[in-house]
C-alpha cells in the first residue's frame, strides 16, 4: 500500500504519529516472503523448535479442565501460578524474587511500551547501547525521548562510559546483556557486575531485556544482573525464543513499585495478556519442560551458527570482520567503511539473499557498513549458498 | 499492596504516569471475589456463553493442521483471513468495507489505547459522551488530551450539541451508539444517520465503539454509523462479548491513511495480537457460527435484564429512575440527588452486594447519584436478593 495513493479524511495525527516512518526491517519482510530468497533477515526463531505437540495437549486440557477461566478477563497483572513460576526460577544466586515484582505482558515488545509509557517524556535523555534493539528504540520513540549512546565495544557496553555527564537526566538504561540484537556480543562477568553496582545507585532503572538467555551455546550461562540486584534492575524476559513467539507472552520483573504503575499502565493498554495463552506457557513449562527443551534448541542453533562462521570465513574477503557469537541468533558483519549496506541489499535481494542493514540499529550515527545476519531458520546448505552470495557482491566492490 | 509501604529506588515517573490513580472499578473488583458477594460490579460477560467445547477443537485442529504458521510471529496488521471475515461482515447496507480497512488488535481496549497514540496530543481536545466508557478515558489519558463533554439525554449522545465552539481544534469524537456502558442506551437512527453526516465533513474522526452492538435482545440491530459513512467512521468492533474476552481479540475498521499510522504504532506496542487466539477466533466464526450462537446470548441477557428490571420495580422507593435497555448488560441507576454513590457502595459492599458508582464514567462534573447494574452473570434469583439489599440502603436515606 502506498500511502499517497490513499485519499482520505483530512485528519491530523499527534506529533508521535507524525515521527512514525515505514521500518526498514518491515519492509525487508514483505520481499522476504518470497519462498526463493535465502532469508538472513528475520528475527524468527526456528520453528522446528516449537513444542507444537505438547502445546496441543495443554491446549485441550486447559480448554477441558478450566475453560470458563481460559476464556474470561483476568488480571492485569497476569495468571498467579505462571508469576510465580517465574519469581522461582528467577531466585537464584541469593537473590529472591517475589510474585509481586512480576508483571505478565503482551509479548516483550509490550514492556518496552510500557516502560516508555510510564517512564519517559518528551526529550527525556534515554541511554542506549550503540547500536541497540531496533525494537526498543521503536516502542521508546513513541514517548518522544532524546537518544544519549553509550560507547561499546566488541564485549558490549563499557561501563566506564556511564559518566554523570553523560547520563545526567537519563530516565532509563537499556541493554540487552546477551546475545545482543543485532550484535550477538555477550557482555562478560565484571561488566555485569559494574553495571549492577552501577544501578544500585543510578536514579534511573538499568533495563536488562534479555530474551536470548537461554540460548548460550555451551550450556554455561552468566549471571543476570537481576541476580546482582533484584531490588534495581528491571528485567525483561520472554517465552519467544524458549517456546514460541505467536503466543506473544513475556515478562518483566522489577521493583513492586514500578510494577504498580506498570500495572495501571498495561489495564489502559490492553487490560490483561489473554488468559488462555499464559495458561497454556504454564501448562508446558510448570513441570520442567524448559530445562530438556533448551539444550535441543541450543544445539540446533549453535550447529546453524557454526555452518555460518564456516560459510562466511570460506567465501568473505579480506576487510570483513564479524565476531563468533557464543549464544543466540545472529552475527554482525562490519564491511569495509565504503560499502552502504542499505543499497548491497537491494543488490542481494535481487539475487535472491537478504540481511538486515546494520543502520536502523543506531540511534545516531549509523556505521552504515554494518549488517546482521540471522542463521536459526535457514537450513545449513542454504547458508553456504546465501554468504556465498552476499560475499560475491561485496567483492565486487573491495 | 499498598504503594506507601515500599522501599523502592526513586526513579522518576513521566508526567503522563504520575497523574494515574487507581482505579475505583479495580479495587472494587478485588472486594468482590469473595464468593458470598452478589456482584452487579462487573462487565464481565456469562461464562455460560462461552462455546468453550467448540474453541477446544479449533485449538487442536490449528495445533495439529497448522503449527508453525499459528506458533509463529505474524504480520501486525493480523491474520488475513479474519481481516477478510471481518471487511465481509461489515459490507452492509451498501458500504464496502476493505480488508486493508481492518486491523486486528489485542481486544478492544488496544484500540483505544493506539487511537490515543495516534491522534493526540498533550492538551488535545477530545470529545465524549456524558457520561462514557470508563476504559476510554482511561486509555486517552495516557495521552494527555483536555476532555470536552457532549451533551446526552435518555437517547444517548445529541447530534446538535456538537457545534463549532464545542468541537474546535477537537482530535476524536469518541461514542458507543449500542447499549452503551455505562447507561445501556442505544442512539436512535436519526441521530446516527446525523452523526454519520456530521463525520463527512469533521476534521477529526467519529469514533463508533461497538462492543455490545449483536447483543440487541430483539435481533433488530440498527445500522451502524460505519455502514453510513465507511470511509469517515472509525468503528471497534470486538470478540469479547459474542464470544470469551480471554482471547483477546479485538479491531479497528478505519480509512486506510489511519489503518498505515495505527499499524506502525501497534508494531511499536506488541508486534501483533497472538497468532494463535487470531485463529481459533477465526476458525470458531468462519462457517457462520455467530449466526445461530449470538441469540444463545441474547435470549440469556434478555431474561436477566427483564429479571432486574422487575426487582427494580419492585423494591426501590420513590425518586429513584432506571432505563429499560434494548440490549447489552448494563442498566442506569439514577438516585435522589444528595446520595452519593460511592459512599451507598461501602454500605452495599458490607451487605455482600456490589454495583459500580456513576462518578468514574464521567470526564467531568460527575453525577455522583447515579450508578452502573449488571445483570448477566448473576442467575436470577440472586438479582432479586441483591436489588432488594441495595434498595433497602437507599431506602434508608429517602
Amino acid at each position: 500500500m502506498d500511502q499517497s495513493d490513499l485519499k482520505a479524511p483530512t485528519w491530523q495525527f499527534s506529533e508521535r504519529a507524525r515521527k512514525l516512518t515505514s521500518s526498514a526491517i518491515r519492509e525487508i519482510l514483505k520481499v522476504t516472503e518470497r519462498p526463493e530468497v535465502i532469508s538472513f533477515a528475520g528475527g524468527l526463531p526456528s520453528p522446528a523448535t516449537f513444542p507444537a505437540e505438547r502445546m496441543r495437549e495443554a491446549a485441550d486440557r486447559i480448554l477441558r479442565d478450566t475453560p470458563a477461566a481460559a476464556l474470561q478477563y483476568s488480571a492485569t497483572e497476569g495468571y498467579a501460578p505462571l508469576r510465580e513460576w517465574i519469581a522461582q526460577r528467577y531466585s537464584v544466586n541469593g537473590a529472591q524474587i517475589r510474585p509481586t515484582q512480576v508483571l505478565i505482558t503482551t509479548g516483550s515488545q509490550q514492556a518496552l511500551d510500557l516502560l516508555g509509557k510510564v517512564l519517559v517524556n518528551p526529550d527525556s535523555p534515554v541511554l542506549v547501547e550503540t547500536p541497540t534493539y531496533l525494537g526498543a528504540l521503536q516502542s521508546f520513540s513513541m514517548y518522544e525521548p532524546k537518544y544519549v549512546q553509550v560507547a561499546t565495544d566488541e564485549q558490549g557496553l563499557i561501563p566506564s562510559a556511564l559518566t554523570p555527564e553523560l547520563t545526567a537526566d537519563a530516565r532509563l538504561l537499556y541493554s540487552q546483556p546477551n546475545f545482543q540484537n543485532p550484535t550477538g556480543r555477550r557482555l562478560p562477568l565484571e561488566r555485569r557486575m559494574a553495571l549492577a553496582e552501577f544501578a544500585k545507585t543510578a536514579p534511573f532503572p538499568v533495563i536488562e531485556d534479555d530474551p536470548y538467555g537461554a540460548l548460550d551455546y555451551a550450556g554455561e550461562p552468566l549471571p543476570t544482573m537481576l541476580s546482582m540486584a533484584p531490588d534495581h534492575i528491571v528485567y525483561l524476559g520472554s517465552f519467544s525464543k524458549v517456546l514460541a513467539p505467536g503466543l506473544r507472552v513475556g515478562f518483566i520483573i522489577a521493583p513492586e513499585e514500578l510494577i504498580f504503575k506498570l500495572v495501571q499502565a498495561k489495564q489502559a493498554t490492553d487490560l490483561h495478556t489473554p488468559s488462555f495463552t499464559q495458561r497454556i506457557v504454564h501448562e508446558v513449562i510448570k513441570d520442567g519442560f524448559l530445562d530438556t527443551h533448551v539444550p535441543t534448541i541450543r544445539e540446533l542453533y549453535r550447529d546453524q551458527c557454526q555452518a555460518m562462521l564456516a560459510s562466511l570465513e570460506r567465501y568473505m574477503p579480506e576487510g570483513v570482520s564479524w565476531n563468533r557469537p557464543e549464544g543466540g541468533m545472529f552475527i554482525w558483519v562490519t564491511l569495509p567503511a565504503q560499502i552502504d549496506t542499505m543499497k548491497l541489499l537491494e543488490e542481494a535481494v535481487a539475487q535472491n539473499v537478504a540481511f538486515v542493514p546494520g543502520a536502523p540499529f543506531f540511534a545516531d550515527k549509523a556505521q552504515n557498513n554494518t549488517l546482521r545476519l540471522s542463521f536459526v531458520t535457514v537450513p545449513p546448505a542454504k547458508i553456504d549458498e546465501g554468504v556465498s552470495r552476499i560475499a560475491a557482491l561485496i567483492r565486487a566492490k573491495v
